[in-house]
């Protein structure tokens, strides 16, 4: 299996100018957030990006994303369509691919492995490991479930964080996740939510197809989809080591600066002036 | 005097995207940092605005003005013709003000008055009540004034923070300012720097107007212009209460939003999750 291309959504018409962002990556340099993603997915070994766009927005998202600039396909989509149609919008880019690298355009991601690996790259050496799609996850509290897309399956003999999904709900209430998707092993409370960055298999554009000729001309989520797949193929899981920032989130943008310069070369300079303002303020 | 239009400054090809950066006012809204900028002035009683852009720039500035659209009237300014050219690009869209207030578009400013009178209203209040040109400053150590134009003078008797401004020069050094800005009654080694926010007179215009005549194509400072203006009419300088925040400068967009946060709604909020961030990483 290899992968080669990544997918990028960033067509939600609320969240067109989050990639666009700049911020302040570990080494001090200043680019905006696409970059970063984009160098998340070449760390990990992509060649090539899919970025599906609002109609328009191609040229600042070209110029955003730099020295990567030249290896980009963009694709519209018009319209606040959804999430799963955006998806279904990269299939002719990806034709003829094993499996593909799919990220979401406003997160970003710092790994916390020991060996300081990315979080794109322990992702897709899983997938090629297994030979499988493989979504990224973490374990997250009960709490948090109204914001994810949540699985259910279990856990793979050997010793690594890696589940054999068995459900897919977006979002699901406390007491569907506690009927459908409670995992063995996990600590009380918790459950497996996506992290926003999953490697597929081009089986889930014909789900998504599936979806769309059913949607008239409705949203319909990539959640959906992957419950499908989950049926059709082995579909897997991973406990990736590291953490994740949406930056659509309140305060998103902040507080992934803030987890950047944390964990870069520039932590003490920023901590000194936040503790500044912390006493002027 | 009557002060009814503004003049920003946001053509620089280095900053043209700072503007645009979305972050989240006091009220706990997100915005593009040129809103925040326009709102302001706005609440100082301005009720046109004259922005300075690169070419290509409009429509993105357009949309960022949010509600102040279409009382923004853009004047483009191409290639990376300096700072005092940028002002005098103003001239046409002031003619027949007597005063206008002159922002910069990559700074933002959080008023310290006990009233909590912004410090674009604070300082339009002394130009119409003095009748003059003000630019606002702030008591600054010697050790920041390559970054600045600094102004030398004398207090105004009457126990405000007013100078008669005798001498501009941008970025002055240590000896030079010792011998030519130091303000009696100034803690020592502190020097008045300009804070990005002046009322200027449209005999600014003229100045300049004499300075490009006189470049050769070369750029040149807004600050001599100034140092001429203090020759031939009164022209002061006013520490505002408050506190400015370049997001031009190295992670300038964190602690603006880190100042914004501190004093806003959402105060407790970012330090829980800052301070939950610390504890992680």
């Amino acid at each position: 299996m290899k992968i080669r291309k990544a997918l990028i959504t960033a067509a939600n018409p609320a969240q067109r100018t989050l990639p666009l962002q700049v911020l302040i990556d570990q080494e001090g340099v200043a680019k905006p957030a696409l970059q970063i993603i984009l160098e998340e997915a070449h760390d990990a070994g992509i060649e090539e990006f899919v970025v599906i766009v609002c109609p328009g927005d191609q040229e600042a998202y070209a110029t955003a994303a730099g020295e990567f600039r030249s290896r980009i396909q963009f694709v519209e989509q018009s319209g606040a369509r959804g999430y799963g149609r955006a998806v279904l919008l990269g299939r002719a880019a990806l034709a003829g691919e094993d499996a593909f690298l799919h990220l979401v355009g406003d997160h970003l991601y710092l790994t916390t492995s020991k060996e300081g690996t990315g979080c794109a790259k322990q992702l897709i050496e899983v997938a090629v490991a297994e030979r499988a799609a493989v979504s990224a996850v973490q374990a997250t509290r009960e709490s948090q479930l109204p914001y994810f897309g949540a699985v259910g399956g279990r856990l793979v003999p050997g010793g690594r964080k890696l589940y054999e999904i068995e459900a897919v709900i977006e979002k699901p209430s406390p007491t569907e996740a506690e009927k459908r998707l409670l995992v063995p092993g996990l600590r009380a409370g918790h459950y497996l939510c996506f992290f926003g960055m999953h490697v597929l298999t081009p089986a889930i554009f014909d789900l998504l197809g599936e979806l769309e000729a059913a949607s008239a001309g409705k949203g319909f989520a990539l959640s959906s989809a992957l419950h499908a797949l989950a049926g059709r193929q082995k579909y897997l899981a991973f406990e990736v080591s590291g953490r994740r920032y949406d930056i659509g989130a309140a305060y998103g943008v902040l507080f992934a600066q803030f987890a950047l310069s944390l964990a870069g070369r520039d932590r003490d300079l920023v901590l000194r002036q936040l503790v500044e303002q912390l006493a002027q303020g």
